[in-house]
């Protein structure tokens, strides 16, 4: 099947590296930061994203001044504070050890949102599902995330922050979604397989048992395969 | 900087590469089915995507049979023609022209619905953000996006469809969210641009306009660069 300008096995190789060898990374930043053109490097990739009805929602808003980061460090340790109520016994215990975020480390951090008012794209593929314009800015930030990686830079995505505390200190207007929080920044190396797994906090599961077909109680054919 | 086991500059390119020529693709399928171990090798990239506390919520429903793909491609009649009651004038003809999407000629599709209950992943980063696992779902779908340009197989996003119908259709329970209906195969070859953005329904806006610095309403320094 020689198609014109398929991609080569090795850059084939290489685009299934990335998506293998990327992590979420929580610990171990340095505090060398990104210069401006690695940054857009990796917000063009971000922008390059799919979106419904072409409609581009994602904002990107750079946070790296140190008492900005700081601010939302406070909004985070709130944020853990209140979950860390939620567990009990030896899970509380593992959730008190966990390393959730280097919101005072990372040199550079993208809060990601999306403008779902917006009028472009002309509403196309909204009207039945009107989350989608929430999924295109996730699409924008997996394709920054891939990217990093591929030039050794680490991204962690920070969850735990109360979103009406984080709009209200990076000015973002009530009808604009906050989706993600992300660190971003050099680090010595990638760890080989999950933090979360590595802790035990949870197990990698299996292809097998989150794949079916045709109906959604249907198990796949293809289990021998996708053990 | 030379890094053990840092990517080499053509690895680095290729995932560029897969990033810039990945389209959404509602034309030019063709018959020939892809195989079990393809098939598998995206699916694989879906299931590394990073999850909210290792969650894992993607659940994918592999839809290969025609009758099938007859009965998701008539609950998208209905609602596109719901949808066209939205538009007047030249913007409705143009909506009209649109080809939306490639239910009948795309051999295999992936319905990839998150299963937002699971208790894997013991809740963490869903306590102050609910809607996390809907995000990993997407990362999920980026990931499978970009593999699968890079293996000369397109992908089209098809949210012109009736949430409920489609989980009725495909027996999905009322707690499982559908997230995204995939249309997947081969073609000739990938549009030098977005189809949406060639028919005129959309621009593709400048980097620039997406990026601020430090709050919502403050533009990047970095304008003058990203353009």
């Amino acid at each position: 099947m020689a198609r014109q300008n398929a991609f080569t096995q090795e850059e084939i190789d290489a685009v299934y590296r990335a998506i293998r060898e990327r992590r979420d990374v929580r610990s171990g930043y340095l505090p060398r930061p990104l210069d401006d053109e690695t940054l857009l490097r990796l917000l063009t990739a971000a922008h390059m994203a799919p979106s419904v009805g072409l409609m581009q929602p994602w904002r990107f808003i750079l946070v790296r001044d140190a008492a900005q980061r700081a601010n939302v460090h406070e909004i985070f340790v709130r944020a853990r504070e209140a979950a860390a109520e939620l567990y009990d016994g030896d899970r509380r215990e593992l959730y008190a050890r966990l390393k959730l975020e280097a919101l005072l480390e990372a040199p550079q951090q993208l809060c990601v949102v999306c403008d779902r008012n917006s009028q472009q794209g002309h509403a196309l593929g909204r009207h039945s599902m009107p989350e989608t314009p929430a999924y295109s800015v996730v699409c924008a930030i997996q394709n920054l995330w891939l990217a990093a990686r591929a030039e050794g830079i680490a991204v962690g995505w920070v969850s735990i922050l109360d979103p009406l505390a984080m709009k209200k200190l990076l000015r973002i207007p009530s009808e604009v979604q906050l989706v993600a929080y992300l660190c971003i920044g050099y680090v010595e190396e990638f760890a080989p397989c999950p933090d979360l797994e590595r802790i035990g906090w949870e197990e990698r599961t299996s292809l097998r048992s989150v794949l079916r077909e045709e109906f959604f109680d249907r198990p796949t054919k293809m289990g021998e395969i996708a053990r």
